[in-house]
């Protein structure tokens, strides 16, 4: 059965992004090698990706091309009349645990859940996260939006991998404690 | 010449202990070999501590011996009527940072940041930390005091190092990149 995975990058201070939404620190950390800190790897295990409205439309204002071709991509949302403009991506404004647990029964490959923090929430409290890798970079933002914003639901992990780079970046593997 | 080190404990949602102080989770991880995660050898660095009056108060009412024996310690607070209990413990209510720049000078030993939030974001502010030991327990805590508020000033750092444990437990070091 498919697993769902937060795949994330954070500041030292868990933020995702500025409170703007820009990303602009991800991109300004030297890396004369351009390791892609495992994500070519990751992604050939991945079928799925979900992602929340504001997280989409973050995604959208980047103005590359759609970043997740071959893949089946949702983006939920309560508005159901949300009209999405990227290929393969579909609008999801019903039951999410639902949703989910239909996909792993019908999917083989992973779900990448990308964000955001409300979304993280959702799925914390709903027991719907199998595994988390957090990509941790040496910066401390000091302001922005956080990955783990308040009022989650208390969680115990299991360690489960560590990869560091040459650049200061830590991917850190968690997997649920059941 | 010292180095004025943040040693802490922080949960995957970069929370450092429940909103009413409590730190019960750190202890309720399994720990069967009774690892110190490197308590001890970072100990035996430190000659001085420094935490704000708050942290001070809820290590207090942790209703243990006091932990700091043997070392210096300076509790920050604005109340210059504030009057210390413990052995070694001494009030610092007074230019924070020019205290910390005549304690390098004076002193041989690391410094030991202890916390909290607030001193963290004062330390950050004024450019006085120097290094970072982030003790990352594998659970998500969903509530409770920040290790890095808001309105912190950005800042770049170094990944130093990385150890962990048996059980869960990551430390992560990091300099800071002036």
């Amino acid at each position: 059965m498919p697993k769902v995975i937060l795949y994330i990058a954070t500041s030292l201070d868990g933020k995702i992004a500025r409170s703007d939404g820009s990303v602009d620190w991800l991109e300004s950390l030297p890396n004369p090698n351009g390791l892609d800190y495992g994500y070519a790897e990751f992604l050939a295990g991945i079928g799925t990706t979900i992602m929340g409205r504001k997280t989409y439309e973050v995604v959208l204002g980047f103005g590359v091309d759609w970043p997740y071709v071959g893949l089946q991509s949702y983006v939920a949302t309560s508005d159901q009349a949300y009209v999405t403009s990227t290929p393969d991506t579909f609008r999801v404004s019903y039951d999410l645990a639902a949703f989910v647990g239909q996909l792993k029964s019908t999917t083989e490959k992973d779900i990448w859940l990308i964000g955001g923090g409300e979304l993280i929430r959702y799925f914390l409290e709903k027991d719907l996260l199998d595994e988390m890798i957090l990509t941790i970079f040496p910066t401390i933002l000091g302001e922005g939006i956080q990955l783990f914003p308040g009022h989650l639901k208390e969680s115990n992990w299991q360690l489960m991998d560590i990869k560091s780079f040459e650049t200061g970046i830590v991917n850190l593997t968690y997997q649920r404690l059941k």
